[in-house]
């Protein structure tokens, strides 16, 4: 979630017994250093290692506009003995792959590295699970908020298609896309998804470094609220996704121009001062389809907190059904 | 299920322990009479009741052409005492529902018929709990095959929309659309669903009347296989459903060249020229996203046994997952 996860954010969903992720979508290495400061001192004495627990997030396409660079970005997490990586969205994320393996060999450390390959396509899936032999394989629906392929399947599909692909010997794999209550993460897990992913609901967070203005948008926003959309990269100049990427946010007058075929020129400027203002009908927000399942700013604690509770509560009446079941079968 | 689920497939279900509904969509009286007389003669010395343990579905738009052609339709099932009417796509559902409680009033009967309201919109679920009193709303995801709204939200968003709307004294609620196995129904559970809807993977049995050209067309499609369209209502002259409804089946030159702006009278010859020939590149095959999840034609029984075994599988590991989770809450 570039521009929205932090170093801040990361740490306080893994202290609430989740694990978060920082994002470093479009940062200098500068500005990683520093979140990864933020993360350790939010988790100083809550630590029983050296190793960093949160996972920094890259975006391939970003790395892969310099490999210097993406050496350097990779290093620094690497030497900051963080505990996962994640890479989405890149031509060349076995090579990215291959560099880290590489390096933690020459550290020689005992313990490695989780690398997560977030995908929407069952082929990928394959790749990263067989080729790449990652750790974990993040299978994102079309309901996911921010970036992915508007032509990826619903997640209720896309999930047992890709875990009847792999098999029992597959990577750990974990559902996201439009997840956002401990109901829907129960669900997941019933399928047969080991863990779920929540990007939407970690937004409404004070951790998350969204605005007052973005926060209380999502607050309003119901599960209709959204759209898939090119108009926000083209706005605010995030071109260079692959091919077939685009976003999921709330739709507002901004969407609206962009579809009706109005030029940058007069889209931009309204758009830039939406942002300035907190304006809704113009500046960006980043949604996923569950959105309309959350309405209030909660601390990212308390958030991983209830999650986990209502999840278990929602287990705890599954497991109630068993027994007529065992009677039957 | 109009063309595919006649009185053998729904009688074939509840044989195996679900419960299954004949499509009344586009039929006669005459023909209605006859399907309910074959699942009458499958179901011989199976009930211990006067009443059919099946359900009848019925096109709004199909009935309300003409009154006293509905009032003829609903009356028949309910003189033959089946134990649910199903209704979905039309403007006077709750007039069918007056005719269904008035008629049964004067009959006198103890037990009423459980009346199914299939919607993909909050607003009308709330209606068909509230104002209509319904026994059971079926939610249906945009992964449904066969008609429903295109601009459908996909389940695990819809459903937990409904859910939360309706609360506590809601009607009975099930899921629909995509779901074609165990691991799916044990997930739909877990979100807090009654119970699960499966149409597609009844398709693919003996019972169904799908040609053996379309159900292999089936066992052959992967999840990637289906899209929205109106091409095939337009080539068979099926018109007339409400606005924004479309269906969902398997893509083929049929699709492309409506897509493509070609004449029906173009496509049309072609179409039926592929029914005829069971060509799959011409001809109808209704199908949900779930359809890359099966591939083999089993008695429905059959089907129902294993769907119910597999959902009691994921419903077990899931129920082992709340030993750890006893210990931390």
């Amino acid at each position: 979630m570039a521009g929205a996860s932090g170093g801040a954010l990361a740490a306080e969903v893994y202290l609430g017994g989740g694990f978060g992720f920082l994002a470093a979508g479009y940062d200098s290495p500068d500005n990683v250093v520093k979140e990864i400061d933020i993360a350790r001192s939010h988790l100083t004495g809550s630590c029983t290692t050296d190793r960093l627990p949160i996972g920094v997030g890259f975006l391939g396409w970003q790395l892969e506009k310099s490999t210097s660079r993406a050496n350097e970005l990779l290093s620094i997490v690497l030497d900051n003995h963080v505990q996962a990586i994640w890479l989405a969205f890149g031509q060349e994320l076995g090579q990215h792959i291959q560099f880290i393996r590489d390096y933690e060999n020459n550290l020689g450390r005992d313990t490695k590295v989780a690398i997560f390959i977030q995908t929407s396509f069952l082929d990928d899936a394959i790749v990263a699970a067989r080729e790449w032999k990652v750790d974990v394989i993040v299978v994102q629906g079309v309901e996911a908020g921010g970036h992915g392929p508007g032509k990826a399947l619903p997640l209720m599909t896309l999930l047992p298609e890709v875990l009847g692909a792999l098999g029992s010997d597959s990577p750990v794999v974990l559902a996201a896309g439009g997840l956002a209550t401990g109901a829907q993460i129960a669900a997941m897990l019933a399928l047969g998804a080991s863990g779920a992913v929540l990007g939407t609901r970690f937004l409404l967070t004070p951790e998350s470094t969204y605005t007052d203005a973005q926060k209380e948008a999502l607050a309003l926003a119901d599960s209709r609220s959204t759209t898939r959309t090119m108009a926000f990269d083209y706005a605010r100049n995030t071109l260079g996704w692959p091919a077939g990427i685009d976003g999921r946010g709330l739709r507002n007058r901004t969407v609206e121009d962009f579809e009706k075929g109005e030029s940058m020129d007069n889209i931009r400027p309204k758009f830039l001062e939406g942002v300035q203002k907190g304006d809704r009908e113009r500046m960006l927000v980043w949604a996923g389809t569950g959105v309309g399942l959350m309405n209030n700013v909660q601390p990212a604690k308390i958030v991983v907190q209830e999650l986990y509770k209502d999840c278990a509560n929602h287990l705890r009446v599954v497991a109630a059904m068993l027994k007529p079941v065992a009677d039957n079968t």
